[in-house]
């Protein structure tokens, strides 16, 4: 077949691939048994803000999930798994889950018990009435998933750059795709129709109870969205079109533009006229069935196939008016057949993966891709020969009838959560940043907050809501800190000094790069704790503590033992007790965790490798940076460490008894965070919260020696703060080893954007 | 003898060693032959503010420059320094010099001739004209320098615990210390007398005119700033000294508490009665000349001579009053000698020589230092033994009479104003910082704001002005700016992103790190000018330009090219034209200079080699970071460079050519800054703020490029936006290799400190 466009070139096809595409997928929410959800509209993940990625849809216990446009299906997908597993971890506090079809398969018992989502706007709901009375209620339960696909502007405005007929040309291109589109979206319900079964009971007001119990796509029958047969709208041209829509509302046969159920949308405008002027924005086809096989309900191959049919579209001869009537025929009929009907179109089908080929080839070799797209289509090729391997097919195959189907809903259902659930201190689809930027980006997500990723490998998004703009780094680097916070921040000797200068206590030292300097230095050493020390040393070596002034030979042999380590030693004052890091915002405590080096409690009967084995197995143990504690190690500083209490991994250590496997108490080396922010005496609260204030740092994360926490600090009970730290790690307070987790993400975003309504 | 002291410890050596010190050192302003300085107070060097560095003394001819209280004698001849380069970058616009004695050469006649400070407070003013009635007008002219000290509180605090009696003891340590200087000072007019010869015209009204025309010190003798000798005041006890002073004033022999003149003066309160509940803070040391063989007055062994002699006099045994006015009286007769004549007092020089090496060996052993100061005092030591060495001394032996005094006085002014006006484009003392802190630096000396280092390696500093302090780091990084602005500045993807959103041109470039991916991009280039280069080159390697859209296997060959040297290459937008770049602080531009690539011009006779050379003795030039301008180099980039255009080094290119040594304009690599801010075109200007903006930068240097700066942006006239920089160097635009010089660093504290009174 001969693939052309009278705009289009060849060569454009890598920009076409270009173009962006958006889901918006609907999904019942339902108790353990399959019963729709009885708990109400939660704002939580209900938020209609410029961008919502979760919302409430017709029924009540229906929410979908609407990802914003970007180029590539897998990123598509990221978007899904972000929001599925927001939604997930909503559905797990009231023991619901996602129903993985797009029929229902129990519907409540009178039909007045199906929960109508609570709107605010009075038109609206007036307007949802009337459908639930005009289409019947069962019809609202149904859910798909809509695809929206906008044409690369760039190459709209390259091929056609002529201003003056500019608009009329690019609707025309967007007419001539959603003709071809209904031509030949049979293809689509044949491979993709996945709502074989539905409740017994169901019925739409229009058309009835369905005449057959199982047929490839009950959603895309006549059973599902369709109106009266007496509206006709034409495709012809984007004027036609309007007319007749405006035509069939003013004679009352739509109550609104919105109420026609097409399978292709054309968006841009509030009223339908609006795109003459304005041009088409995007469109959005509406066919797709839930994917009972994937978690998400579209996989990513599904993704690329259909974003590789719209593009081939594009390219074939214009289906024209009799194409569009054609098709709507044929897509019905495959939709009402026995999921196990072989094609009966195949020699159609068979061109259109030929011109499918065709294009991923272009796409293929244009983008670099070694047969990437190709492959796609060639796995889906094999299903127009075997309907066996259609999901229609394979879901008959597990459920015989409707109570089978209930039964492997919730089978898949509790799969998918399982998946959604699993490891809930990353984002789903985000694990590429870090797990601070990860928290906040979930909470952004959870509030309507627009992301878009500036630079993924820097942990660098811009965060908007209405017209503002916040771009962050890392988390809680944002425009609330100044730069020369950081920098001082940076540079402990500056730290110090400005600590030291509002009166807090900061270890006193003295750095010395000589020998003999260090060594005279003796006549000079108080009676206090000290701590000898080469400037960068390795497993703690070359390090000597005195718990009080040391005798001078001891003194001399701790210099030059430091010196063997380093060119620079360090003889500072020794702190000892326990580290706490506040994690401070705008003046306020928002976490406090009480930091322990790596360490395992004996069992009595477990060697320390064994055990060592056995805390690898916590929920929150991961690859460092990748998990919010880090697996035990047993290397070379662990053995060292193990030594020095007179141990080795073979040694088995007595019930109770906590064996130390490093000396700090980094979350990176193994060290385990427990929430202290209740139980920390005010006066150290108000030192750290003073601290960060000398530093004029917004977000600051210090970290303070003590002895006592809950005694204020005193001569018996001294403290000293070791460091300030301006990015300080949120995942120890939102994701703690023991205690309370503190929503440290949450917070980044409340104080980010006050015009965020909260919740 | 034996060196004890009731309160201090020997161990205490090393602490009282960091005692703090500070200068205040006056100097007359002359014209080229030796008179008063007629150009009126220029408040550019004579700001009054929280710590005034310079300001205008009893003369108006006269300046007198304060260094802050430091520790290290090195810090205070630093801070000198700084200043004295700040005064002769004045005098130099005037054609004035600093008189480098004590005592005016030329006295203007009539004495009304003398200019007197220009002074707002009415009171100060009838102050100085009665002193100038009283005492004599010449007496005004004199200038000497005061030598602070304090001892260190952390010694008092560690040796006077008890709260109770603290002050007491506290007082009676300064006293001690006071009266033991009064006894002993001798040495020092000895060791340092320096005024022997003043204008014969000289005279006081006290005292009349000099009885001999040389002495050691006519500064130190009757003839300087003495008060009528009824005035008696007692150092017995702090107590009485203030009774006395009061007494003084009561009975009307001193007009005020501060016309008194003693070599010592007690500070800490503004009447001398505040000290008994105040404590004394410190003491001023007012006895010494200035040396005419030291740039700065006094050299860096002068300081810690008196250094060692104060802390000697801490150890030794009470001299009491009865020492006081025996040491007055010795004093007085050795600045009256003559400056040949040996010193009758070996023995008790020799004993203090002796006391003060001992001190000086106590602090070197203590801070590990090898007989550093110690040898300090060696060299002293021999003065005591040969009268020729000391200054007064070498003055007469270079100048006979007053007519010589005034030759060679002219000979050193002339000498120290070169020291002073070397490498303008440094802060002398501060040369270890890099060039825009130097210059923030410099500019808040000749504003009055206080300077505090926090690290120099990190060239970060705190400056404060009242109650409001800002640390800047590297000349412009601030409060400012915010902590995200930077990491967008620094992140090369998201500032292009940040920029293009807002419609701003940045040249669109695509990265590969796949060969196939980047040889199939050929079918996306359009008919543009494109740069192929590998993502990292040295020398230039590796890179390809095309003007117009290449042929494939051009294109391809250059792909291949680019991957040979490196694994990622860059298919970028090649936009030709000149580099601007835009300083921009606060949404204005400060200045634009177009940057050159490192160049030399032809003569028609020498080399490439030769004229290297001759470029490379330009004022500008040095060592990369330590001047504004970079030495040209001979290296393998220069050679390549060369050779593109057919030249070696020792080509001689014709006269008046251009021959580029770089392909890149950086000022690190020879590259030379030419001011256009007045030059280019408005639009680009707005184009470069809107930049700034975009980046929410308060301090912004955008690279622009740009064909024709005198017109505005068309389609004829291209540019783009290559880079931002968060730190924009400051030098290229106040050190400019061509043009109008433009005052950065003045514009960074104008907007930090507001207050401050700019001039």
């Amino acid at each position: 077949m001969n693939l052309t466009h009278p705009y289009f070139k060849w060569d454009d096809l890598f920009n076409l691939w270009n173009s962006t595409i958006g889901i918006e997928r609907e999904a019942l929410r339902i108790d353990q048994d399959g019963n729709l959800a009885k708990t109400p509209h939660s704002p939580e993940w209900g938020t209609r803000a410029q961008q919502p990625y979760i919302q409430t849809d017709f029924a009540e216990a229906q929410v979908e999930l609407i990802t914003p446009p970007v180029v590539e299906p897998k990123e598509v997908l990221n978007w899904l798994k972000a929001s599925h597993q927001i939604v997930a971890t909503t559905n797990q506090q009231h023991h619901e889950l996602l129903w993985p079809f797009s029929t229902p398969a129990v519907i409540p018992n009178p039909r007045t018990d199906i929960p109508v989502a609570k709107l605010d706007d009075p038109k609206e709901r007036e307007y949802r009435e009337y459908i639930g009375k005009y289409y019947g209620k069962d019809v609202q339960l149904l859910s798909g998933i809509h695809y929206n696909f906008q044409i690369n502007p760039e190459v709209m405005k390259r091929r056609m750059p002529d201003q003056d007929t500019h608009i009329d040309r690019h609707n025309e291109v967007y007419m001539h795709l959603s003709r071809n589109y209904y031509r030949y979206r049979w293809l689509l319900t044949y491979l993709l129709g996945a709502s074989p079964y539905v409740d017994p009971t169901y019925g739409t007001e229009l058309y009835g109870n369905p005449h057959k119990t199982v047929m490839r796509s009950i959603r895309q029958s006549r059973y599902g969205y369709n109106n009266k047969e007496d509206v006709k709208i034409s495709y012809d041209t984007l004027e036609s079109f309007v007319e007749d829509l405006e035509y069939a509302v003013s004679s009352k046969q739509l109550s609104l533009q919105k109420e026609l159920y097409r399978d292709v949308r054309l968006r841009g405008g509030k009223e339908a006229r609006d795109l003459l002027t304005k041009g088409i924005q995007y469109v959005e086809f509406r066919n797709f069935d839930i994917d009972p096989f994937s978690p998400y309900g579209m996989s990513e191959e599904m993704l690329k196939l259909v974003k590789v049919f719209i593009i081939t579209l594009l390219f074939m001869e214009d289906a024209k008016a009799d194409g569009v009537r054609l098709g709507d025929e044929r897509s019905r009929e495959i939709a009402e057949e026995d999921p196990l009907a072989p094609l009966n179109y195949l020699d159609e089908a068979q061109m259109l993966f030929d011109a499918m080929k065709k294009v991923a080839q272009g796409i293929d070799e244009q983008s670099g891709q070694k047969g990437e797209l190709e492959q796609v289509i060639d796995g889906y090729e094999a299903m127009i020969h075997d309907v066996t391997l259609t999901p229609a097919a394979r879901v008959v195959k597990e459920a015989q009838n409707s109570d089978g189907f209930l039964h492997f809903g919730l089978k898949q259902a509790r799969l998918f959560q399982e998946i959604y659930l699993d490891k809930p201190y990353l984002l789903h689809g985000f694990e590429g940043f870090e797990l601070s930027t990860q928290d906040v980006l979930k909470e952004a997500m959870r509030h309507g907050i627009k992301i878009e990723v500036l630079d993924e490998a820097e942990n660098l998004v811009r965060l908007s809501y209405k017209d503002q703009n916040e771009i962050v780094k890392n988390g809680n680097m944002t425009r609330l800190d100044s730069l020369i916070s950081y920098f001082v921040m940076e540079d402990k000797v500056a730290t110090k000094k400005v600590l030291n200068d509002v009166g807090i206590h900061v270890p006193q030292g003295v750095n010395f790069n000589n020998l003999d300097q260090a060594l005279h230095h003796y006549s000079q050493l108080k009676d206090e704790a000290i701590v000898v020390k080469p400037k960068n040393t390795n497993y703690g070596l070359g390090i000597t503590i005195f718990h009080h002034k040391p005798d001078q030979k001891d003194y001399e042999d701790a210099i030059r033992f430091a010196f063997k380590q380093d060119t620079d030693v360090i003889i500072e004052e020794f702190l000892e007790g326990t580290e706490l890091r506040f994690y401070i915002q705008n003046g306020d405590i928002k976490g406090i965790v009480e930091r322990q080096p790596a360490q395992v409690k004996g069992d009595g009967q477990s060697t320390i490798h064994q055990l060592i084995e056995e805390e690898n197995k916590h929920p929150l143990r991961g690859v460092q940076h990748f998990a919010p504690m880090t697996y035990l190690e047993k290397g070379e500083a662990e053995r060292l460490q193990l030594a020095q209490q007179g141990y080795t991994f073979d040694s088995v250590p007595s019930k109770d008894e906590i064996v130390y496997l490093r000396a700090n108490s980094n979350v990176s080396t193994g060290g385990k965070s427990i929430d202290r922010t209740e139980e920390v005496h005010p006066e150290f609260k108000a030192i750290a919260i003073k601290a960060a204030n000398a530093l004029e740092a917004n977000f600051c994360g210090i970290d303070l020696i003590l002895r006592d926490w809950t005694m204020p600090p005193s001569k018996e009970n001294p403290y000293g703060i070791i460091e300030a730290n301006f990015n300080p790690a949120m995942w120890i307070h939102r994701f703690v080893g023991e205690g309370t987790p503190r929503y440290v993400g949450y917070e980044v975003l409340k104080q980010l954007f006050p015009e965020v309504p909260f919740h």
